[in-house]
């Protein structure tokens, strides 16, 4: 049974992660890990935390000699911010006085998270509610990823749009839409976009927003490649791929919106538009020539790529702050807190989303092939596509 | 603990469901539920089946004399077109050779499900595929509701637009932007929508479709009044509201696009005109005056109304078919099947996704106020309130 | 996914059962869960309720025309006694005034449940703590049966003992020990037992027991044969096959204690008489001489039979009742209530116990060897065995 | 929601354990759960691993300034032996050829895990299936002791008997049964036996079986005291208290044998005699004068102690080795192989059963009263209380 938690403080000593349930046998490469974690400290927009951080994980049990071992694998990344905050954020009770956080920021889970837990500072809410919690994800993302490429999966990600600046016409999502060319400019971009005309628009429009001290959100885009036709399944809601899509997606931070597909682009025009016509190969393979379904039909993969855009807001910490609450005197006040943070975070949520759609993936790849070695499940995965 | 599993095939004797976890000594109406169900079948652009159904439950477990009991509520659906379907969906071996369906419909399950689960028989798939399951979330939806209403939370939904045409400028989304008489309104037409002006373009819009052949999706909104502070948390990917919101609006058929709040409008702004500044009335209560965030902040319900967009694609059952393949012979053809259909059914859909929103909420709300007696959970709820 | 849930009150209109996650076309006979639903009504020592309920299923989705779809399948088992109780059990308010059960019955739930549901009225509790609710799981242990088979597993049970009347020698627990004689001369037993002598040696205790106005309890074995090495993990605690197993023994009604293999017997010898030597035969296969472990080594499957031993309590209604309290007037009474029920269930409770296991192996073989069809299953198996 | 995994080899670096659904607010101390591990190390009978590790956790999340945030926390116990293993069992390729473990030990994991791992090398499968794993759940444990301390609830092990030497009448059940004075006694006895006469003839059992070259088992038992009315319910057969006792138990690696309250011994008399009257005391408060239903009537605690017999197999390492088979040759041998172990862990096993009626009690606990953090959590209980 594939599961994982995720643990770990802002500015705790690190973040913990026990994922279980991969087979044994599987090679898994820290490097291939630390990658997906550099990726998402990287794009345009960060802010001073980014160079604090060099994200890289250990490998504290479940894998031996590089392969797995099919017990549960903890993942840990150490937070180097974290020797300034060791007195602030000790488990143990501590001798210093320390002053309460309790002004809230809009937009943030400051004042719900306050509410919730009853705290009184909150610092105690913003620990956990932090983005950094995304780093966890991508670990987990990235360990999935080494299973999925057994099966010939892959996962990408790339920027549509930043603050309305993004691409004018809209992009087909065939598998001809995509190639390997588009996928090194777009990790060589700083805004993760293919087009080069277009990351300088995009970087103009951040800067512009950081000029007034505000902040920027967009658009991005994931897409597997290789998933096989029947993972999902209607047979109960909670089982659709389309269902665990959603709450893989709309999980992340600053998620608000997300569409599989052509999303609410077919919602403007008919049937007769939308659907994807099916078309068998001389060969015998399957084809759709169109993929407005984003590769899921009837809650079960159908051999497309799986493409799901999403949309992140603005960072809510903003350099000039809005007004707000001091929960510690009840009192309206002209600005929130300012903590360090970025202006724009889009790059770095696409490789969040890479990460959830290889989890949601390898969950559902796990519960159709079984098996405990990765030789037995990629021997069920081989004899299913020559059924 | 708060689960439930939905049961039944389109053409079968009924839809089963199991409901568990509901607090003891909840007044529970079976007209209540019936209600919902009598809505999800209403809307123009249905097509002949809602004639032939009038769906109605019975309890079959559960509640005695009005109230529950807190044991598994069972509720059970009749199909009354089971009549003619009794041979053909027989849980026996029956005599008569079954002429097997073969042709696929884009846009369904038909392919993946068949592929998926060896079937040669489309019927196989499509008879749980179908969206008459979404009857069965009704049902366990207009249960909750129940539940709900005794914290003062209330659920609704009207449509926003049909294909494309809706609401020229964007609706708010604080409470004041909604009212009883709209709400009244919505019900009252046969597109769920409170403007009379806009119910009449969009009946024409999908008489339209029906005149080509063809076929029209949406967007629905989807909203709960009086959520308290609190539900939901940060604390781990897949507890947050906002994942479990998108679970339930993304597993909904037909559904490939949605948004919380302002959703994809954030991401064309920045973040001064996004987030909602948290304000202290003087009567100590808190309040936003906008809900850009659409009630969730940080993952957790922020108290003001939980509001949620979703796109629906037009229904993939063309009665001008599209070209498509024949699974039996693998040959490419040039018209799919027909099989009886609705034009439109984003009234319907919206009525589902106040059932999957009412779901998710009663989960949430039980989750952070426990109690095995409906007197329980409201003691509990109410110290939280006045804490 | 495998998982179901049961609903139903002993006198309400039926029990219902949807089951989760079995593979599509596999061969289901309602005439086997029929079967099973039989043995667990009989044996000697029932009361009057056992002549009203002939129970059968009916299939209500899932299965078609003799095989599974994939999709949920609805068990319902009507209760006869149904036509009695249908004022007194109604779902909706009734006119009539019902007459409160209020004297509660030692060693029941008829306490504990009135505390912590806030019940003014014993009924709503003992209409789900009933034991009828067993039927459910017969029920659908009589479908898990029918996929075990095709793996060659099968499970049986037998009664050891009653109130203290039993085998005098230990019995073995290798393969060798069981034989198709045996279980056939359990199935002709009242009691479930192979040995006729000691058949009528509880027989007789039973009836002493009766004119006592007394109950009895006992022990019973339950065994799975061909079931393969793998199954089960130490991987997490809660993956354990014993884990689960315990889980399954210990949920059954009246069971207070549980051995797997040898058991409590283990802690009275030294590890050199316990533990079972692997040997591996000429012809590759491997086999244990003794089974001490009862088929789990580890928390995994070892190939020998799986071997549980459980016991059961004496049931707690009493013809003689017990003094206990009345929860109306909180008074301390001389005698609790009797209500219609058996002397002795041992050799039903190990038809349950059949169904519990069943249940397990089902999940764990489906956990293990993945599959959306029988075929695909069978085929993940096959090629696990071979390699 | 209160869930949790663990992680980590025996030889491997540290145990991981996150733990989540604890609310918020609560006093946490590093010290008590290290006292627990401590006494998990002790009893006699135990081997040389004892003396290298010194277990003593971290928290690494989810605690700030000694209380919890709310958020996942995360347990970390070094293992101090690792410095002799690090190229043993480094997660990353070494340059040096390891040998292989290749003969398994009879009555553990070797077998099983080898086959259904795959693995060539048992050490890939001992490493995990070692109970060096039971470590974790005993910090888990000590976690949830401090949080069931605020409800009044304490949890105590001691040893009944030791390969077959124990207690020759059988001790009460009911609260008078035990007594500080005794629990001081088990704290101090080497057997976590309160009888000294009786410490000192186990002791000298266990002598004997260490001069065989042979090991020895044994049975505990576990109490909680202060439990509610209330906790679990019938309602669903995995819901049940007794049910998820049995899990937990039963999931302990060697154990093979439980019994809730009077277990076994309530097969041999009648109903009668077994079950326990309830009375109402002049206070109002409920009372049992016996409790062989070991504090557990319908699947729901009825306010007095839980208490659970569990049945230890003697450890499987004999340092006489038992005959087995070599898997890298397929050859049956006269001797498995000796790795360090001990002679006898009952009295470090009734430590672990302390920790997994901890865990279970705390997960009963929340889900009744619900709360996020620790004041609405005792809010919610005081409540139901005085209801």
């Amino acid at each position: 049974m594939f599961r994982f938690l995720t643990a770990g403080e802002s500015h705790g000593p690190c973040l913990t992660m026990i994922v279980e349930g991969l087979p044994a046998g599987l090679e898994v490469e820290k490097e291939i890990v630390d990658a997906d974690l550099r990726r998402r400290q990287g794009g345009y927009g960060r802010g001073g935390r980014m160079k604090i951080e060099k994200d890289a994980i250990r490998f504290l049990s479940g894998v031996r000699h590089g392969k797995t071992l099919g017990s549960p694998i903890t993942l840990q990344v150490e937070n180097l911010d974290w020797v300034n905050w060791e007195e602030r954020m000790n488990a143990a009770p501590v001798e210093a006085e320390m002053e309460p956080v309790t002004r809230v920021r809009p937009g943030h889970a400051d004042f719900t998270g306050s509410v919730k837990y009853g705290h009184d500072d909150v610092r105690n809410v913003i620990e956990r509610s932090s983005s950094r919690e995304t780093a966890s994800r991508v670990a987990v993302g990235g360990l999935c990823r080494q299973l999925l490429s057994q099966f010939g999966i892959s996962v990408h990600s790339h920027v549509l749009s930043v603050a309305g600046v993004g691409y004018e016409t809209p992009r087909g999502m065939t598998k001809e839409a995509y190639s390997e060319e588009m996928w090194r400019a777009v990790e060589e971009s700083p805004m993760r976009t293919a087009d080069a005309a277009l990351t300088e628009k995009m970087i103009a429009r951040i800067l512009e927003a950081k000029r007034d001290g505000d902040t920027c959100g967009g658009v991005f885009e994931v897409v597997a490649f290789g998933v096989p036709i029947g993972l999902g399944t209607f047979s109960q809601w909670d089982r659709r791929l389309s269902t665990r899509v959603g709450m893989a997606m709309m999980s992340i931070p600053s998620v608000k919106a997300m569409e599989i597909g052509a999303g609410f682009e077919t919602t403007r025009t008919t049937g007769s538009h939308v659907h994807d016509v099916l078309r068998r190969e001389e060969d015998g393979s399957w084809s759709h020539p169109t993929n407005n379904a984003g590769g899921i039909e009837g809650g079960i993969s159908n051999g497309e790529p799986i493409v799901v855009r999403v949309g992140v807001k603005p960072i809510p910490t903003l350099a000039h702050p809005l007004p707000s609450v001091d929960l510690a005197t009840g009192e309206n006040i002209d600005q929130s807190r300012y903590e360090r943070s970025d202006v724009c975070v889009v790059p770095a949520a696409g490789v969040v989303g890479e990460a959830m759609l290889a989890i949601v993936l390898t969950e559902a790849l796990l519960e159709k092939f079984g098996g405990d070695s990765i030789e037995e499940t990629l021997r069920n995965y081989r004899s299913y596509l020559q059924q």
